[in-house]
């Protein structure tokens, strides 16, 4: 399991803890996808470029760009086992680059049955296009 | 002198060529500076991947982040000397990430004297957020 995809699926779906009465209770967390002021604001801190390059490093790879690509077009939300073959690698591969998707908080990642679903995250490209060109 | 960046060059100022009567003319070649039709829209093309990636790459650096983030904040152009002290390192390694950023289509450089001068390619950056985010 990706521990910073757990991480995102907590922030959209709640996380679940134990409370002093021991019954289960679930605590909204929300999460921004994309972090960071506009890029052509003010200067960017050393701390909010790094996790900025980390969104962007998600999405510098051909093969994610065309996993984004693929999702999008199944209207938003595809199955692993319809990603395989459009891109031409082994379902470990294009999982690899799914997760690292997910993990940048783009993508979302729900299990049914056999197979993974992958939803890209509501608002998140916008959100990070916002970053890059607002003046 | 960076190979791409000339061409990028090339693409705003023209192409000098001499005619078949010897005479140099100006040959304007206007050139975009990122690729492609919206990564939402239909699936991306593996060349179309491979151009959009090279462009991702070149902002997937914390460093190169804050060097743009640095050269809007002085008003779309400055000077390498002003910009090494900011982001704390030296000038042959703040010189290279920058020619990276030039040779993406991102930036231009322009020798003044001794020094570079670096600045953001108008809409350059607004290309590549509407292609990742228009739907």
């Amino acid at each position: 399991m990706p521990r910073r995809g757990a991480t995102l699926t907590r922030g959209i779906d709640g996380c679940q803890c134990p409370g002093q009465d021991g019954r289960v209770t679930t605590a909204t967390e929300p999460t921004q996808a994309v972090c960071c002021s506009p890029l052509q604001g003010a200067p960017l801190s050393a701390e909010d470029a790094q996790t900025l390059a980390r969104t962007v490093k998600a999405l510098a790879d051909p093969t994610r760009l065309r996993l984004v690509s693929l999702v999008a077009a199944h209207g938003g939300e595809a199955c692993v086992c319809d990603l395989t073959e459009p891109v031409g690698l082994s379902q470990p591969t294009v999982s690899h680059h799914l997760k690292v998707l997910v993990d940048a908080g783009l993508m979302t990642r729900d299990k049914r049955g056999v197979w993974a679903y992958y939803a890209l995250v509501p608002g998140a490209l916008a959100d990070l296009a916002r970053v890059l060109s607002t003046p």
